[in-house]
Order: structure tokens, then sequence, then C-alpha cells
């Protein structure tokens, strides 16, 4: 024995139940529609295993409850719904949410006859094939609650911050979100090592701390489907802090932290500038966006700041060159400095609806947006790119 | 000799221009976004050659001429606009296209500069790279006109008919749509070998006749840009008819025609069938996505005739099974036909607001679908679909 097991909090299903699988319920189809395609697209899109790609489908006395794991992320749902018999049965995930999705009867029926779950609408049925439930592992309770924040601040800032983390699975330290915890306040970061967007918001801190390193691609999903909820509780795993949690009206989406370092942001974040501008985010963006077609095959604009204005410049040597002229105040020694047309773009649309600060530095330092006034909000958004050699 | 050599009427360009390219014209930007899109939308995408893959962009004195061709496809569009300096410039298409719908000031100005032609709107300046005008072949002149149609008649037979063709280029005919005038009906007709289409529309014949084959894909570009032009002119060349060119508000699209044998669609329409069912198109429509799903790794699904009823059925060995019953009228013996999803639901799109007669034959033989009333607008179309080998 190398130490004790560790406990896990298994969603209790009865194995006596398996052997004479029920169930007979009733929910609204858009209810059932919404969150069959909200477990979809939070747990990964391949998975081999057939019962780690089954949807857990559980009639309780007073709702619905739809679940998913791949052992690691794992997906609970919870919707009202009229329940005839209590019971449950896992069934193909993605048949399910499509069928789901297509109806356009207003309610729907869940029915298991023989070996299948049957969808019932008036004039319709979809048989699905039961899966195994006993070889499903199940899916674990929730752990504690260390804070709250609401829906909206939470979609608002993680969004632009997991735009910037990288795609890019092979190096999984810059694919992560950190999320840490600073008193009352919320610190999301993320870089693909060109570009790191910060954001920080407040939030209710409850017990104990939080500094972990998230998947970007669930934490934007989650982000995504959060906006409209009052209050989403983070909840992580006791001491350890190796399962994080987040719960929102009735959905809990909890995945295991990404295990590599992660750099410090406060060294990236610069104190000082040489030259700082203010412009308006989307006039500057459109300009950006009309110069990439003429950004060359790096994809590079040059901003060149001049009296009052921000040049943007683009050059390549078969659609010719672009320049457009950004009304901006300028304070500072003016600079020219080379970007990648994407990152300044998706950077500023971080920003979009406001005046930003565009603070630059030397040519091999990044340089750094800011928002010219706070966000109405309160959500503390700072993005950082770096330049690329000039030409 | 082998013959006297084809008359070809180019359109002038006077070659002492080229030594001196001049051209000062403006134009509202949404004309020119417009334009140039249409422009890149109805020539090939991939030209290697720079100068066929080249816009020749010509400020006349009462207007802006937008040109374009591949040799075999020639475009030709005219929009209003303000002539300083009258002349013509080769440029590359896409860059401009691309600008142009990217701009967003009211007008937009292009000048020649040097060797670019420069797009100026307030603020910006985009310079396009002027190619080689001399070494563009120049866009014929279009043919005579052989009829007229109403574009909005032209676009509610041509796209449903051009969807019947093929996209594989290996076999051309059956990327073909063909068009053909009898008297004062232009009947237009597209398969691919499992699905025909026939659709037939008043026209007013001018002299000639006309039988062609043209490619479907073009077909559909312009049944998309004539819809709300009041009169389309079809038009040919004299006697071989190897060119035919549609022209509508200020715009003519010109291309040789396919040469390639084409079948007798009379052969492939049934003039009696075994059962004929009324159905809502929409409905069943609805239904075929719904059952998609479950139709298996052939895709294929069934409708079983029955009382009073449609039944559409789909089983697939992962999914499951799917049966929904729409409500139809059944005229004849109740049969059950098995068709590939996709052109069902196609087929059925095509009268997407009306109900349907589906006529089923044979198990080897096409079903034919037709609307059940006369279309207002007087368009009569035909659609046929092969069962496939039932399961």
């Amino acid at each position: 024995m190398s130490g004790p097991l560790p406990t896990v909090h298994v969603m209790t299903v009865a194995t006596s139940v398996a052997a004479e699988v029920a169930m007979d319920v009733t929910v609204r189809t858009s209810d059932l529609a919404e969150a069959a395609g909200n477990v979809v697209r939070l747990l990964p899109p391949r998975l081999l295993d057939p019962v780690l790609a089954g949807l857990l489908v559980r009639a309780e006395p007073d709702g619905l409850v739809l679940a998913g794991t791949d052992r690691d992320r794992a997906v609970r749902l919870r919707r009202d719904a009229t329940t005839r018999l209590a019971g449950a049965a896992l069934v193909p995930a993605r048949p399910l949410a499509a069928t789901a999705r297509a109806l356009d009867a207003p309610d729907v029926r869940l029915v298991v006859e023989g070996s299948r779950l049957a969808v019932r609408t008036p004039g319709a049925r979809f048989a699905l094939p039961l899966l195994d439930l006993d070889a499903h592992p199940g899916v674990p309770e929730p752990p504690e609650v260390v804070g709250r924040v609401p829906g909206s601040l939470l979609a608002a800032a993680a969004l632009p911050v997991a735009g910037a983390a990288s795609r890019d699975d092979t190096v999984p330290a810059f694919t992560g979100l950190r999320i840490r915890a600073e008193g009352e306040r919320l610190v999301l970061v993320a870089t693909d090592r060109y570009r790191m967007a910060v954001a920080s918001l407040s939030w209710e801190p409850v017990r104990g701390g939080l500094d972990v390193l998230l998947p970007s691609a669930l934490v934007a999903e989650v982000a995504r489907q959060v906006s409209a909820a009052s209050t989403v509780e983070v909840r992580r795993t006791g001491s350890g802090a190796d399962r994080v949690a987040v719960s929102w009206s009735g959905t809990t989406v909890a995945c295991g932290v990404l295990d590599s370092p992660f750099p410090d942001e406060s060294r990236y974040l610069p104190s000082t500038v040489d030259c700082e501008v203010l412009v308006d985010a989307d006039r500057l963006a459109a300009a950006v966006r009309r110069v990439a077609p003429y950004a060359g095959p790096f994809s590079s604009v040059r901003l060149e700041v001049g009296d009052d204005a921000l040049r943007v410049q683009g050059s390549d040597p078969a659609s010719g060159e672009a320049e457009e002229t950004v009304p901006a105040t300028v304070d500072g020694d003016p600079v020219a400095r080379v970007f990648r047309a994407r990152y300044l773009g998706e950077a500023l649309s971080a920003f979009s609806g406001s005046a930003v600060r565009l603070g630059m530095r030397g040519v091999h330092q990044a340089s750094r947006i800011t928002a010219a006034e706070p966000a109405a909000n309160g959500v503390d958004l700072r993005y950082v790119v770096m330049p690329i050699r000039p030409r």
C-alpha cells in the first residue's frame, strides 16, 4: 500500500436497477435540447470509449439530470421535469442532443422500452440503444465552494482572456487559463507566449484559497454558458486543489487542474512605457482589418505614431500597400512597432465599444493595451502583445 | 487555312494608353464592393495566370466598368460613377474586392498613381499593383439576344434545378444545367444520375432557338445575383451556339457551352405511378431531417405509405431507430421505398411552403415530386429521385 485510496463520491447508481432499467419522464423539449447540447459542448468531442461517450439520463422524482464524464471532466445538469417512473439510463450523447435540437413539439417524453430509451413526441419515436450503465464511472459530487461570482462578470472576464491562450496541445501550459483569488478579487491570466491577457474582477471569497490552471477552451465554453446566471459558485477539492468545479443554475462542471508551470504575469505587465496613444478600439480594429489583406506573408501590420494620429500600414509583394490614419491622442516619443494583424485585432476586439490606451516600449518589449476608462462592470482587463521584428 | 477565323469583338483597350495609364474616378463604396464581389464570385476561384486573376477597372465618362475573364467565362459590370479622368487599369481582383467590402466610408476614389491603383477614402489609401493591361485578352462584346425572362422567375427555377447537378468534375455532363427554349417556355434540367430536377417557366423569345448545357455552379451564382432584376436577357453567338451570355442591370456574364451528351429528361419523368401521396413539403422535410441521424451508414431513410399517413423510418447500429408519422392523403397501393436522406431533403426544400404530390413506382423506378397546386409565379418544377435498394 502506497497510501490511503482517494475518496471519490460517486453519483449513486443502485446496481440492482441495472438489471431492469426503467424510466418515464416528460421534459420541455427546449430544456432537453439546451441541456444535452451543453453537456456535449462541455465534454471533449471524440471519446473512443462508447460508455464515456454516453450521456447519463436520470429521472428523479423532482427533475431530470443529465450527466457525462471522460473521467477527467465531469458535467451534470438538472432541469425541471414530470417524472412518472424514476430511473436512469446511459445513451449515446450526440444522437440524443441532435434529436432534441431538431424536435419542434413543445414537450418530449423519455421512456425506457426494452433495450432502448425512446424519445417520444406526438407522431414520432426515436429509440436510442441503452449502453452499459454499470460500466460508467459515474459523475463525482462537486467539491466545496471557495467563492462566488456573478455569471455576467465571469463571462466578460474569461472570454477575452481565454482568447489569448494557445490552441497548441503540445505545450499544455499555454493552453491553460490561470485563475487565482487575491482577497476579494479574482485574477484570470492566459498567454500563448506572443500575447497575454489578464483580467481581474471582484468576487465573494467563501473559504480557502484558489490558484489553479484550467483548460482555456473549457473555461471559454463555461463562460459562454454562465453569462445569464446571477451567481456562479467556484469549488475545489479540499487541500490539494487537484480538481476544480463551477456550478450555476442547476449545472456543475468539474475538471482536473493542469499541472504545468505558468509564468508570473507581473513580469510582463509594463509599469512605464515610452509612448502612450489614446485611440478608439473599434476604429483602430477596423483599420487593422482593412490593412490586414496587405499585411504580407507574415501578416504583419505596422503602427506608426504621428501627431494626433496613429498610422496603420501594411505592405505585400502581391496585394500592394495600405495605410490608414486613425485619430489618436499621443503622449510620449513617437515610435513605430510591427504586430501580427490577428493578435492586434483580437486584443482590440476585447475592448470593443470603448477607447483604449496603447502603451509602446522598446522593439523587443511587449506593448500594453488597457481601457481608457474603468469598465462599468468593474472587470479590469489588461492585454499585452509582443511586437514582431520590424521589416 | 482551314476556314475563316472566328470574329472576336474585344472590349476596346487602346494600346497607347498602356504606356501612360491614368484614371481618376469616384464611386459609391457599396456599389464597388457589390460589383467587385460579384465578379469574383462569377469567375473560377483559382487562376494561376496573374493577368487573368486581374480585374479590368475602366473609368468611362458616364460610369465605371469592372470586367474579368478566364478566357472561357467573361464578366462585365457597369456602375454609376463620377469620372474625372477616364482610363483603364488591371489590378488583382480579390484584394480589391476585400478592400471595398471592408470600407465604411460612403464613397471611394480610384486613382492611378505611378505603378499603383490607389483606392482612397478620407484617412486611408490602399495601393494595388498595376498588372499588364496589354497582356489581358479583353472581354468580348456579348452576343445577340435570343429571349428575355424576369430575374425572379429565373432565380426561382434555376436554383433548385442547379442543386440536382453533380459537383463531380470527372463526369462533366452531370455538372451541367441544360437550358432549352420551347416556344414561350424555357426548360431547365439538371441531374447527377441519382435525381433529376426539371423546371419550366414562361419567357419571351426574341429570335433563334436555344438548347445549351452550361456549368450549373455558374448558373446558380447568376440565379442568386439576378433575383431582383426585372428583366434578364439571354444571348447566344450566331449559329453555332458555342457561347451563351446573360445580361441584367448593367451586368453581362458569358461562358462557353459544355459539349457533352445529356439525357432526354422525358424518359425519366413518369406519367403514371403506383401510389401518390399528398403531403406538406416542410413537414415531411422536417421529419426526414430528424430521422437522418438514425439513417445508418448509407444515410437511407424509408418512406412507408400507411392509411392517411407517411411513415419516415431510419435504423442505425449505433444511434438506434427512428420513426415519425406525417399526415398524408394516399391514393393507390401502399408501398415503401428507401431514399438517400440528403436527396429527399434537398428535393423537398425546393417545394418549401407548399404541399407536394409524391408519386412512387417500382423499386427500381424513379419517384416523382411535384407541387400539389401550380406555383403562383408560373414556374413548374418537377423533381425525380431514384430509390435505393431496400435494406
